[in-house]
């Protein structure tokens, strides 16, 4: 139900949080993860919508699911179904659902987009993909890492990320990650799909720009990449399977990075462009546990925004 | 669950309440939205089927919200998902779902469709839309009359209402309303626009049709309107632009109301047809109130079908 | 939630189970439908996907209102809204699902597709229909069976079943059910429309197919038929109308029947192809009693895959 404004939280950015609220959810997200389906349920009563302007299976299923083991609901709303695909405006539509819902969750093209949602809604907007940030998924990512590198990976420092490919909604999320926690930050990508440059800017001596995959890789815990065309690109595919030729994350790009490190996707993949079956199938795979991680991550998420401790 | 026939009770029209059921109906709703969301919960382990053969934002998620924070749940069975797009008869679909299904509410285009929909039901059905009719909007707006003129304005007399536009199924429930609770009903259409003959016949003396917006807003408390060319109707939008020109709720047909007139919209809103974006967001506008009392109304309608006290 | 590999169940066919647990699922089964929808939670904090690539009324709500009854939730995964439609691997949705979501009901074209889900997904898969099979529809129809002839009917032997018409999933099934029940099973189909040989082999001397709908339903006690052409099979219908001439379920049919015998029908149906309007409404038809016991038979296998007793 609606909030008076002002009270309300939104998570359009990793940079919405501040450095320690960060790293206090990711260690909230493996409590969550400890306790599975049977913990506690702060959102009982609640309901969250999806606002979906793009297919999704993980940030959908990891969504509900997660509001519905906290105790609350969850209510798909694809544009197909709503009177968003009529044109009504955005600021009528966020006024409307923050009458009904707890919380908006919403997933679409233009980050503008969800920037309008987020200054009329009444409740808490989550950004759920857009075409510059994806947060949410960076909190699974930053999950992954500590599960794998102990719990302070994050904290400590020394940790050294590689990103492999275009530098997208993805790579912009590892650079505010990047900003809040300052661990070493090489995005490979090829001339013309460099990331946000405004980010890298804030990211300073942590992160940079590369245009050789093994040199991101090189001594990397993490090694990271995503399909080449995202959803909304697919006329694109050709040129950018020519322009990303070389940017794979395959066993000899392994070679280059720690032994211990592991290799992140969000899915789904492309096997034999951006990754080799063997790497994704592999001892260093970690995709799968990231994917699960969605779910944890976000029960963490909607508890800070819905019923902080 | 299945009922015997004959014990079920459904919501076609308005009218299938008598005038002491519409208004302890509209009190009841105004209770649910003090209570809130962690109000009792009649409707716990009854499932609400959303038969939608059109799109819609506000009344599936006020009708999903309603379900759940009443106790119970909701499923959206859009005709793209089941066989009622394969041309299976509405009366093996209406005794099938009745079997798994507690309530069906029903968005359709033609009225007649719900009507054989109640026959063969044995569960409750709800109109959330036809050609016709719409009277589960008219619940929220008349709780919103109430909420802004008193909780005895429904029943002491005096109310003078104002519809500006389309002589549509909005048009019509407003003359449902007039028919029991005999306030003043002043219906401005262009010709060949007019609403249901027999409904204006059978509201009487109470209410009438006008050419003339000026003249139906007169001293109105409440001025109504809505888009000009409803869902199926886009093909006649140009002509319908044409012939409504003039039909707009603006600040100068306001200024004939009374001073403390509210406006109301069932959304979503075409500003600079319909209404104007001055009006719409003016102070005299309870049109967020309006859509949010959707949740309550319905509430207390899903109560007295599935659960009365 | 994932579980380790190799404690999980699958229902892909009726054979699946073996003939104790089958009958012991029926009975169960039976008592979930004289518990109604208040009976015990067996399904708390569960969610089920419903992995759907055809459209569906009866599969999706009985399946979604058992888990609602059983304490738990559902949700619909249409391909449309699921990278499923994007083509991503079965072997990658199977094993990220299963981290969500604690069980997949899947329903497909191609069998081998949900051989695959079940592979690798680490949670029970359950067939909700394929090109191939269809036992879900089984468990309602031998309840449906049991509730008219007695609860030993297909038990204590002596059962007569007669298959009008296409010898497609459905026809398989009752393959499967005369596999593992040892009933007399007569299949009447025109030539090119048999059944799988391979199960009707395995059926032995208890199943034959036959060429005249007389020759099968004489002294049956459940007639059963399909419509002509199913999902996907529409640019035959003109073909198989021409063929499945004389394959009808009429009322003189019925004569050939024991005047006890009962008509099943898995819906929807097409009136005055399969089967006529006067049997289908006549009191020899169970096909609405049929359509409520896909819940109560859902509920008892859903119960045995995630929560046995």
């Amino acid at each position: 139900m609606a909030r008076p404004t002002g009270t309300k939280r939104d998570f359009l950015r990793l940079t919405d949080l501040d450095r320690s609220e960060l790293l206090e959810l990711v260690e909230r997200a493996a409590e969550w993860k400890l306790l599975g389906k049977r913990g506690p349920r702060p959102l009982e009563h609640a309901t969250i919508g999806l606002v979906f302007e793009k297919a999704s299976t993980r940030t959908r299923v990891s969504f509900a699911v997660a509001a519905y083991q906290l105790g609350g609901d969850a209510m798909m709303l694809s544009p197909r179904d709503t009177q968003l695909g009529r044109g009504e405006p955005i600021r009528d539509t966020a006024r409307v659902l923050s009458r009904y819902l707890d919380c908006l969750v919403v997933r679409t093209f233009e980050h503008d987009k969800i920037e309008e949602m987020s200054r009329y809604a009444s409740v808490p907007v989550v950004n759920a993909l857009t075409d510059s940030s994806h947060p949410c998924q960076l909190l699974a990512d930053l999950l992954t890492v500590t599960e794998r590198f102990g719990a302070d990976a994050l904290s400590k420092g020394g940790l050294s990320v590689a990103w492999i490919g275009d530098g997208n909604n993805m790579a912009n999320s590892w650079l505010e990650a990047c900003v809040l926690l300052g661990f070493d930050l090489r995005i490979a990508c090829p001339e013309g799909y460099d990331p946000d440059p405004k980010l890298l800017a804030r990211a300073g001596g942590h992160a940079r720009v590369v245009r050789s995959p093994a040199e991101a890789a090189a001594g990397a815990h993490v090694v990271n990449t995503d399909v080449w065309a995202s959803m909304g690109q697919e006329g694109e595919a050709d040129e950018r399977k020519r322009r990303f030729a070389g940017f794979i994350v395959d066993e000899a790009l392994m070679q280059k990075a720690r032994p211990e490190a592991i290799v992140l996707h969000c899915l789904p993949a492309h096997r034999g462009e951006e990754i080799t079956d063997g790497v994704l199938e592999g001892p260093q795979s970690a995709v799968f546990d990231e994917a699960e991680n969605r779910l944890h991550a976000q029960k963490a998420l909607l508890e800070l925004l819905l019923s902080p401790r």
